[in-house]
């Protein structure tokens, strides 16, 4: 078709200082586009596909609302939304220096989930006019994946949503992390020979990540977690909380402290947060401790000094074992989601996602250095995606 | 890649009582999708497109902006965005309805012009909140084709989004339609032996079609023009114009009447209105009429009729000659803006549009059914783009 007759999008002529850096040159004209699905030869395909047969399509749709899953890409289709403000470790450098991010997630949704995926990144930090615009183009997707909006607006961002919009509503940055997070934890309580239930676990960080791993673990069955932010541990008597700090404090309800208080005689350390932690600190935790130092690039704790007292040991890079990547969570979460048409996405669908993810390492195979499957592991998707769609359907969410 | 163990988008289980109608089993699952250019088949690909490598391309971009041209898909991706209020002939239908249409529009781009273009129904009615809302999403974008947007709001719309942006915004039902009959126009009056000075033309229509029609006519040199609505023809004296038509009987400036008194003795008949023109007003026409009767399905004057009394004669359906279809427009000339990295699209850029496409039939090659080429001609794309690009040079708004 015409098309061919234009130069594609990764054969731009103009060069700059980046030209030769294999990233940028990869990044040339962008990492996604949009092609049509239907072959548009002759004046019969056009009156097919455009008018005067597309008017029947839109009046049938008109008619029966319902037909636009089965009649348009809407239900197999996700926005990725963004507003810039807390893009990777970078912060907010704003929402076009954001889309590399965005059009990275768009491809690894189809890639990895066969999930169509636009990015959308706004120029609209206000909260209310933020939630404002998604509510306004929600009728073009099947679901909105939020993505880098900074804390604790994200917080506000996601709660309003889902009130507002009966599609799936899902902050990445939150959610994608704490469903891994368990997942990889669930694996290495069974190496560690430890219960849930009787473990003392020290999140340190309380953003978008951290407040979202303390929830998910509370619902996991965790009785004994201090979560640690700049100041210390989030303990009710502190006057300088958010509301969501301050609500995290009272479900945790721990003595108050500074984080290598907490980390003494702790069987779990999750880094989400940066910084470093001293090592003497981590040399006071318990006998077969754990540590997940997830910060990018630079863990929490060195995976050199974390084996030093550690039995099992995670990060967020690909360059050491054990990488805690959402990517292994959020492809299956919204193909499972589609697939049966949820009008959310519910705590039992996440614990449903990081238990599936969990059971795709047999018990013959964990090793402390083989918690987690590799996000290159073909049955990833396909088994969050089956246990989401469950989940979805036993909690009545499920419209199909 | 893990996709392929997907069902594919046009693979649904459920059926319904369209199902086996050729038009809507084309519908299936949408009519595009949103796909990787980039392979992803292992960690260090992951490394270079997405965490960490991709944190250094949105460094880039935060400190030199200009770079989000070349290493995302901004600068080669349209939003083609409506409020589904004047879809086709359908009227108010709401975003979710006017998708398949919106789908079409954005197979269209990529096919006839190799652009990215994703549809964007907004649930959005009000003015203030429609121009806000794309403002608020046009960084992911290089440009903004407004559709099916109801007169006169689309007339607002436009002007106030390009005031607030600088990339091309273009309501392709006044503009694309505008540049294809002055392309129409200019042919039929090469065989016809007239000159756009001297002619005398009749729009029946003042819509966003009709007033963009009697602009382009206007700036092409047409001196003796009548705009006709459903009360007459638009004239100073009239009480109950809107701003737009007022400015356009100021501007036409022609003594009232109806629409049948218009068309005695004139030259052309364009129309873009719907309703019939009864046969005894047509025959009052000039000698070597021309008649454009662009309403879809049913032509103002049926070509049966019409070829009684004109010389020339199109309309908008693909079943008869010289079809007036806005594809031999609109991709073309955003393929040109983007060439560039227009900051508008100029009257100029139109203008030449429609010169080039005129020029694509030499005089050797001109008929009566044969005043402007079919959308599958190969040459139309390259030939538009080619010629909108150097009117952006010309006009100073190419900044590539």
């Amino acid at each position: 078709m015409a098309a061919e007759a234009f130069p594609t999008q990764n054969d731009h002529p103009q060069a700059d200082a980046y030209a030769g850096d294999p990233v940028f040159d990869l990044h040339v004209g962008g990492k996604i586009e949009v092609i049509s699905t239907v072959k548009v030869g002759d004046a019969d395909d056009l009156s097919k596909a455009y008018t005067p047969g597309v008017a029947r399509v839109c009046t049938a749709i008109a008619r029966d609302p319902a037909l636009v899953r089965r009649y348009t890409w809407k239900a197999n289709t996700v926005a990725v939304i963004t507003d810039g403000t807390a893009v990777l470790g970078l912060g907010d450098i704003g929402p076009e220096a954001s889309l590399p991010v965005m059009e990275g997630k768009s491809l690894l949704f189809k890639e990895f989930g066969g999930v169509n995926s636009v990015p959308i990144a706004l120029d609209c930090t206000d909260v209310d006019e933020f939630v404002e615009t998604v509510v306004r183009l929600a009728p073009t997707f099947g679901g909105i994946n939020l993505e880098d909006i900074s804390a604790p607006r994200c917080f506000e961002i996601e709660r309003r949503l889902k009130e507002r919009l009966d599609i799936p509503v899902f902050h990445d940055d939150q959610h994608g992390t704490a469903v891994v997070v368990l997942a990889a934890l669930r694996n290495a309580l069974k190496l560690t020979g430890k219960s849930i239930e009787s473990i003392r676990v020290v999140i340190s960080g309380a953003g978008a990540a951290g407040v979202a791993c303390a929830r998910i673990l509370l619902q996991a069955g965790v009785s004994d977690l201090a979560v640690v932010d700049s100041k210390g541990v989030l303990s009710k008597d502190r006057a300088d909380l958010t509301p969501v700090k301050l609500s995290l404090a009272n479900d945790t309800d721990g003595p108050s402290g500074r984080l290598v208080d907490a980390l003494d005689g702790a069987d779990v350390f999750i880094g989400v947060s940066g910084g470093t932690v001293p090592e003497d600190a981590v040399a006071r935790m318990a006998e077969g401790a754990i540590i997940f130092a997830l910060a990018n690039p630079t863990p929490e704790v060195h995976p050199d000094i974390a084996h030093r007292y550690a039995a099992v040991v995670a990060t967020g890079r690909s360059d050491f074992p054990n990488q805690i990547n959402n990517v292994l969570a959020f492809p299956g979460i919204f193909r499972g989601a589609f697939d049966v048409d949820a009008s959310r996405i519910t705590e039992g669908m996440k614990l449903a996602a990081a238990e599936a993810l969990a059971a795709l390492i047999p018990d013959g195979e964990l090793r402390a250095d083989y918690i987690i499957p590799s996000p290159f592991d073909p049955r990833v998707a396909t088994a969050v995606a089956a246990a989401v769609s469950a989940a979805a359907q036993a909690d009545g969410v499920a419209r199909a």
